[in-house]
């Protein structure tokens, strides 16, 4: 017999998956000897969904009235955003069909609340095209890794921003001239609020680390710091002077019994495999105490390898695998989220200072106070932004103290511009 | 209610399931909501099994006893070799208990009777620590890529002879050297024979390409060359002339309705990511239609890592997701192997030539009649193994040509030793 899916919402990821699901098909029920058939398409757009071969019979304009009318084993939510996609995947949890979802922004905010539903009506939410695009991240973590304590995540997990570092980096492009180049060729949106400010990434981390952590992971949870700030001259004194490349990460790690989650501009070493994630391409690294550090990397983004994973999920609830989130998760956790004043980490501080004698004895004297010990420091010949740049890094040190000492530093009359701060993670 | 393992063979493999079984015991069950208990460990070393903290009661010497008289729901072989690995699995199977092995070699010679085997029995054999130890590959090609076709696989599958190649490459030591600093921290045993040779890569190929290609692929269906050629000369030269680097790379791909199944040194681009997984690393680049290009990198041997990958296994089975074969792979494929000669490429081939002129053109002029088209040419001014090293590299060509062309020139009178054939991988 076989599994009927309705899918809600036929955009890039939804025109995907009838695609895969049509070419596909025969692959599909040769390997698992199941047949995926697909129930209805709702989406605005008949024209649209018409011209990807589905049957009119089968064409919704309303996805709730589509979930309510047509008989199925699973509900695929791709339309996105917290509103009528909520609605959606609680009316089909509730008629227990098993949801697939890519909706990364809904599961940061309501994934306790749908979790729940899903548990309560004995059907799964799965949601691998919520991260990372094609990769099987989530089930590595659930599935691959279920005997290892995890000990951290490092994500690319924004192809958005990764290109547009890639392009400043290769290029020397200023962040304007890489978003424009992104913009042209349809990797960033006329709006790339959601992707350079990091608040995507702070999504997907988030869904990451509530099932890694086994502890609700919510949007505000997580420290977020975009990339709007980073110029071509750090980006370059980064790699020529202290061997790193510069990349929008986000972490997720236990230190000393807190959860410390986090999405910014961070600095790695050259040679770690992170650094060789360039372009649109997405990566995790993920840490566990018995396997140590593996690493998942492919095309974060798409219409096909997102249908992919999507597809995987759809395959995995057809087949009986429906495990779909650590019991643990539902129990509750004591595990509390570390506040960023105590992030400790390397820093990268970049001074813009006039060109006088005594400045970098000023700085030093700052930093002192605060107990910051510099572990380099640079003083480029090269005007930048009506000054001079001075460039330190530090040795391990508090964000509070940093935010503190900088804050002391930009005061003094020998500091032309607001200092740029960036953390390094040495691994 | 427990879910019992007996686990059959407690060398390094064995001591980790154990250890990680004992240390996260509670974390698995917090996950998954069951109990995994050690039923029995089977070793002839008593002294060691005990010292694991495993209780009298439950060790035995003989794991084909242990199989018959201890009620378990899973038996993990973890004995290797094709002799009583072999009943032990067979024994496990006729009995219905689920089997997870770690066992390549076997599994790429008697994989098709013992699949069938399992599947008679209506029991699981699933295998994810066959390959890449930690990382959890097997699953991402049977389950999170499922909705693809794969198109290409290329591994670095054997993480002593990667950690030999990336010696060689950075520090300029020679095979010999490279191989020596190798057994000396434990990474190459005494015999490396099957390391080096390509051997246990060709099993593990073997493995994979069943899975991805639904089509029994045994040993001796995979064209395998080693590393025991290859010079620091060639790796540098590789490198600073033309961009690359030399792995040791298995590949399957599907060529004109046929599978090519293959492991040998390789050159690919040095941006390539494959590039930068150095050392003891392992990593699979899996290629599927929809998905397009993904990568699976971690710690490809070792206790701890391989002992990950057996309990997600294990995990597996316990939980009910018990699908460990595509179903086409049990009806026959009529996808047939490659013949060697068939191969086409890009070579890098390297002459050893007396200094004199006229040498390049009496080359060139065989490889012209061949239709061997060359790309690149050049004549290193360095002595080389009592010659010049004059180095070439090709554009696509088979090599059946390629091996009747250097035949004919390693016969020329101004050639002085065998002729270094290397096979490039664009991607």
């Amino acid at each position: 017999m076989a599994f009927k899916v309705g899918i809600a919402g036929c955009g890039t990821v939804g025109s995907g998956v009838v695609k895969l699901l049509t070419e596909n098909c025969k692959l599909i029920e040769e390997r698992t000897g199941k047949k995926i058939e697909i129930a209805f398409v709702a989406d605005l757009n008949k024209d649209k969904v018409l011209s990807l071969g589905v049957k009119p019979e089968k064409f919704f304009d309303d996805a709730l009235k589509a979930v309510k009318e047509v008989e199925c084993d699973a509900v695929v939510e791709l339309i996105g955003g917290t509103g009528i996609a909520k609605e959606v995947i609680k009316e089909a949890l509730k008629r227990k069909r098993h949801v697939i979802t890519a909706n990364k922004a809904l599961l940061a905010s309501s994934g306790q609340e749908l979790f729940n539903l899903a548990k309560e009506n004995k059907v799964s939410l799965k949601y691998e095209a919520s991260v990372g695009g094609g990769i099987p991240v989530i089930k590595a973590l659930r599935e691959g890794l279920i005997g290892n304590r995890i000990e951290r995540i490092y994500g690319i997990i924004n192809g958005t921003a990764n290109f547009i570092l890639t392009q400043m980096s290769q290029k020397g492009l200023s962040f304007d001239e890489a978003l424009k180049v992104a913009q042209e060729k349809g990797y960033a949106e006329a709006d790339p609020t959601l992707d350079v400010e990091g608040i995507d990434a702070a999504h997907k981390i988030a869904v990451l680390s509530s099932l890694a952590f086994c502890r609700w992971v919510k949007t505000e949870d997580v420290y977020v710091k975009g990339i709007k700030e980073l110029t071509p001259l750090d980006i370059e004194i980064a790699r020529e002077e202290f061997g790193y490349s510069v990349k929008l990460l986000a972490i997720a790690k236990e230190v000393e019994g807190a959860l410390e989650v986090r999405v910014h501009p961070t600095m790695i070493p050259e040679e770690n495999i992170l650094s060789s994630v360039n372009g649109v391409f997405n990566a995790c690294l993920i840490k566990g105490d018995f396997v140590g550090e593996t690493l998942y990397y492919g095309k974060g983004a798409g219409s096909e390898p997102t249908a992919s994973a999507v597809v995987s999920d759809i395959v995995d609830v057809a087949v009986g695998n429906t495990f779909f989130a650590p019991e643990c998760l539902f129990k509750g956790s004591n595990l509390r989220i570390r506040e960023p004043d105590q992030f400790t980490s390397s820093f990268y501080l970049r001074f813009t200072a006039v060109d006088r004698p005594g400045v970098l004895a000023k700085i030093a004297q700052i930093l002192g106070k605060y107990e910051i010990s510099i572990k380099m420091a640079l003083q480029k010949g090269v005007a930048f932004n009506g000054g001079v740049p001075v460039v330190m890094t530090t040795h391990p040190a508090r964000k509070r103290e940093i935010n503190l000492a900088v804050k002391e530093i930009d005061q003094l009359s020998v500091i032309l511009k607001p200092t740029f701060v960036c953390m390094i993670e040495e691994f």
